[in-house]
């Protein structure tokens, strides 16, 4: 089993923190100057890995094998959150390189752009998987700055360049390593997880409608308050579910809001934003179903509910056979401290699993903290799952 | 009983409207230049009446009728909500005019500043009523652009002037007209309310503590949703109090704010704003006894909730016979067509009912609607109102 270089993949995972360097973190939104930069830096790391480099028409870094053969795909992210932590993406993209320099042929890496939302929904994956039509990225726009994402393209030199599509006959499939974002393995003592599925989520926007009136004068027999009619379809929410759920099913009441949210007025509007996450198709169906009938409760009342925006993701299951060679790898390395459990975030992967056979490798979290600068994982955890990802890649790249 | 000129009162109150109209209401926050200059005009016109006029070290405007004897005050406000009605105060002190005018004698009229609370509570009257130390005004500030009080008052040309205070040997009591604010008086196919108490108001801001944390990585067992803690207590707030309210008894969350806010992120801090209000205290501690109850079950969970902030003001009862002077009026203009109410919003009569004996009165509300520029009342109730407000001041200015 080849042996990664630790001090060497450690030097590349520093070097690219110094880009957008914030406190112990990194600010590097997508297609700001430092993200422009660390994509360059990326492509010209992959070059002296041997590999052919591209950034293409939207942003994507890809490092292709000049070799013949099929190849495994490595990747992950390079652009971060606002203010965010060093590792979220970088450390799965810096894994390909390193595996990649490691094994030295069959392995090809790529950076997704965008994972992040800063301008999409995995607008970087879902192009290289066919899903991005130009129509899209016409309406695309960064969510702070509303600077238009063809705007953007062109600033960073990308517009006009071809985008690049997956080709299934040179892919085996993908891999793709990541903090686990949460404190469970931390918790249980492990040190490696073995995703068997990214979970799928609905998110809902909800706007309730009654009638703003004076909070003094106004009798409570004749209000219509959205707001209480927000709050009892909220608290429905919280009676309800738990009979429903799955046992690691989540639900999040993510915002709240009043109209207008003054002290002596009965709020005649109110808003929330609901989302719930499930491996398990049926489950969401389930969960979707009460919260219909929690709106068509509120709609029996005093004030009127309705659905004013929804979005989905189905679950994506991860590939058996990759999970049975990371689990094989972990064994190896780590005898024991290794677990398979479902990944509550939503990775590139589960848009890569749609085309490709897919898999994904957790690292512990400290306390479990992501999207914040203070976001780590020791340096023995992330050599070691490096290395546990390039025993699997390594078994993987030769078609048994 | 002499008789009220009835276009010469239309003619006033259609002249103040003029000044810092606003569509077919009015804008003339406290201290505005439109505010300055309507205390200016109202001097103006209360000296033409044979008052002597007067605008205090605070901004309250008065009228001092020179002839000898106990007086009855007559008033309100002139300064108004942003982009409100025309009504909303500058009924009762235009009435207040009219009747000193109609009456001949005995009538002072004040319109006591920034009722609306642009600066701080109730400050005119308080002023008056001996309530308002200099320290209080050196804190006051405008809510919206920080401007503070004494910067105000410099620049409308009223600093360094005495502070005119109450001088109970003076008076035998203040009546103050308004407009309801509601719609009950419309609804019941009334033209007069004759108000018993103004409800005593308790406003309370708490604030939840729990845990921010990625919503799709942490599963619901570890959470601590400040979100989900806020929602509990209000629906808690809902399920009990019916059975401790009054008949009138309100209660609102006017503003609940979530933090960070954000669709994916488990809630760490949330706070709302909350008000009860009735006319009796013995209600008013029984629900705040609730309210903490219900604090104290959230602490036993896995957020903490405190009151962050907690104002109160406590009922004030209207005095007997001011209110049969009222009703026999009312009965004589509108036989059967007027009733004894609560108010649910607040008044300067709940400042001077401390000191002197007062009495209010109301006209209806077209649709209920006030703090909105469509707020209006019609010419026939607006006078009807004056004609029964000066049959009850000329009923009580003479002692029986």
């Amino acid at each position: 089993m080849p042996a990664i270089d630790a001090n060497r993949l450690l030097r590349d995972l520093y070097a690219l923190r110094e880009i957008g360097k914030y406190k112990t973190g990194v600010h590097r939104p997508t297609f700001s100057p430092q993200d422009i930069e660390s994509r360059q830096w990326l492509a010209t790391r992959l070059g002296e890995a041997g590999l052919d480099p591209v950034i293409d028409g939207i942003g994507n870094v890809l490092g292709h094998d000049p070799a013949p053969g099929r190849k495994l795909l490595l990747g992950s992210h390079i652009e971060t959150q606002n203010h965010a932590g060093w590792l979220d993406g970088a450390l799965g993209v810096i894994y390909g390189l390193e595996i990649a320099r490691t094994l030295g042929h069959g392995i090809d890496v790529a950076a997704w752009v965008d994972e992040e939302g800063h301008f999409g929904s995995f607008i970087g994956s879902r192009s290289f998987c066919g899903q991005l039509t130009e129509d899209e990225i016409d309406q695309c726009a960064n969510r702070e700055t509303g600077t238009s994402l063809r705007e953007a393209l062109q600033q960073a030199g990308y517009a006009g360049r071809p985008r690049i599509e997956v080709d299934p006959a040179r892919y085996s499939g993908y891999l793709e390593a990541h903090i686990e974002q949460g404190a469970e393995l931390e918790q249980l003592g492990l040190r490696i997880g073995i995703v068997t599925a990214i979970v799928g989520s609905r998110r809902f926007r909800i706007s309730f409608t009654g009638q703003q009136n004076h909070a003094g004068t106004t009798r409570m027999a004749v209000r219509k308050d959205a707001g209480v009619a927000l709050v009892k379809l909220v608290a429905g929410i919280e009676a309800r579910f738990p009979a429903i759920a799955n046992k690691r099913t989540v639900w999040t009441t993510g915002d709240i809001r009043l109209d207008p949210g003054a002290p002596s007025i009965v709020p005649g509007g109110a808003e929330l934003i609901f989302q719930f996450r499930d491996t398990d198709s049926t489950v969401l169906d389930a969960l979707e179903a009460t919260l219909n009938d929690l709106i068509a409760e509120t709609n029996a009342g005093p004030c009127s509910a309705v659905i004013a925006g929804r979005s989905t993701s189905e679950p994506a299951m991860m590939d058996a056979r990759f999970q049975d060679a990371l689990q094989t790898a972990a064994e190896a390395h780590t005898p024991g401290r290794h677990q398979r459990m479902p990944s509550g975030a939503g990775h590139d992967a589960q848009i890569l699993s749609r085309r490709l056979p897919s898999a994904m490798l957790f690292v512990p979290s400290i306390d479990g903290i992501s999207h914040h600068y203070a976001e780590n994982t020791s340096d023995e955890d992330i050599v070691l799952g490096c290395q546990v990802l390039a025993d699997a890649a390594d078994a993987l790249r030769t078609p048994s």
